[in-house]
């Protein structure tokens, strides 16, 4: 067990945040928030979604958040693609990385996306050639790597063969998603010990969420089995679906804490990082999520 | 490192929690939820303060609640006491333990009780030689140890040699109070190995406030270092003073599930905890601070 000296910070929260928040953000406060985590020094941001808007309505502007947000040289600007026709619109408007996902319990994928996990993996086929054709990284997110809304508890050699594929598929990184934060830190290391027997600890990323609160101790745990890439959600953004009132996503701001504690490198402003998270929260109307962020603003 | 196989909880809840909450609570809820939390499991209790009332108005009425518990065998009803003439109010409404403090911060200590940390523990020799004659067993509590909102950085030498000074006095466990909850899991580490230097690890418990979201994290790191006793307030009783809206004590309840999830042992009902705390936490008027109170309520 050995600490990374630097970790990559994955920015969620204009997407997988807003995305479950419930009132509509405007496209232009998605703008700002961008460009202000920009500023903060997070040089990786999923900045929007282009699945079906149908679904999910609160991503349907992705398209002018891209064309919007002025570039800087060295960001990643990411989006969610659930298909080859989503990809080519991101690609369109300049995403310069997409995500794919699937989920580590049938019940979740039947109920989430109405199809089995396989069939859900098949689907992306033809997404993961043309990104390799035209050289646009591709990552993976698997969901409910901890345990599921529908079925309970997940078994962690079903989440390594998942991540394997979508490795083995072309993936260059697996996100291990707590999607309903059930997850706590010996689950968490007993997981990651799983899947980094079938891809590289370096390939992994952690995504916890604070549902139970257990996601910075779930972080920590993470850390020291060596991850070092760690996705999360500036303000806390994004609820829980799963359990109304709850918290989702961890924040930014707490881990980018931790990690300075801990004396890891990450390139991040914490200053700026609270400054963009209370001026989204701002807008939203609702409380920061971010405990760290709520110690330092009084 | 190895995580024990057993844990100790001592729920400081109905003293340290609602003596940091504003609005005052009814002596009927304090007894109240002092049983309530012995049904959940807890067999340690602090239950009151013989705190000059002045200072500390929400305690005033220890005396009554002291006396209104109906008592359980095995189970420990401790009281804060800052000097003889305390200890001799606490010992004649039946507490059986008996807890005193020192800071590890010279500001703090001049700020809190206007003494230095030497002069505070020099107070506490009659309240020490009182207690041994009638063999009431002395904790002693820490504040400060990873930081002081007037000083900054504390030093982990400062706290291993207060911790010493109380252990040699006759403080059967000293208990490390992060009284800010500024300190991040590698700090916790630092301490730890610091302050097991001069007492045994059995001997030190870790007492974690969740200001900066870090609590949890912190405790898992403590637990990884051996030890075995947590200090912990239901619902996350008791707000920080130092940073207005934020939390201050970590969640029984958050722990708990912790715990549950490394499979350490703690005999404490998980559901029975979350009714004591969504108890006090609607007498109060206020939404609990139990991330996993809040999961598991809804």
């Amino acid at each position: 067990m050995s600490l990374p000296k630097q970790v990559r910070i994955v920015e969620v929260g204009p997407r997988d945040g807003l995305q479950n928040e419930k009132q509509a953000t405007p496209t232009s406060a998605k703008i700002q928030l961008i460009e202000n985590l920009v500023d903060a020094g997070l040089n990786y941001i999923e900045a929007g979604s282009f699945v079906n808007p149908k679904w999910v309505p609160q991503m349907a502007d992705s398209g002018e958040v891209f064309s919007g947000v002025a570039r800087k040289a060295g960001v990643t600007y990411a989006a969610l693609t659930p298909n080859l026709q989503g990809y080519e619109r991101a690609i369109a408007v300049g995403a310069n990385e997409v995500a794919i996902f699937a989920a580590a319990s049938e019940a979740f994928s039947q109920k989430n996306i109405n199809c089995s996990i396989s069939e859900s993996i098949k689907r992306f086929e033809a997404l993961i050639a043309a990104a390799k054709q035209q050289q646009i990284p591709v990552r993976g997110y698997i969901s409910c790597v901890l345990g599921c809304p529908y079925s309970g508890a997940v078994d962690a050699e079903m989440v390594a063969n998942i991540a394997s594929e979508l490795f083995a598929m072309g993936c260059y990184e697996i996100s291990l998603g707590d999607t309903i934060g059930v997850g706590t830190a010996g689950k968490t290391k007993q997981l990651i010990e799983t899947v980094a027997r079938v891809i590289p600890i370096s390939k992994i990323a952690a995504h916890m969420h604070d549902t139970y609160g257990q996601a910075l101790a779930n972080i920590y745990a993470a850390l020291e089995m060596g991850i070092s890439v760690i996705d999360s959600s500036v303000a806390g953004l994004g609820g829980c679906p799963y359990a109304v009132g709850a918290t989702g996503n961890v924040a930014t701001e707490d881990v980018v804490y931790l990690l300075n504690g801990l004396g890891i490198e990450h390139g991040i402003d914490l200053e700026k990082l609270i400054y963009a998270g209370n001026t989204i929260s701002n807008i939203l109307g609702k409380p920061t999520n971010s405990r760290v962020a709520r110690a330092m603003s009084k």
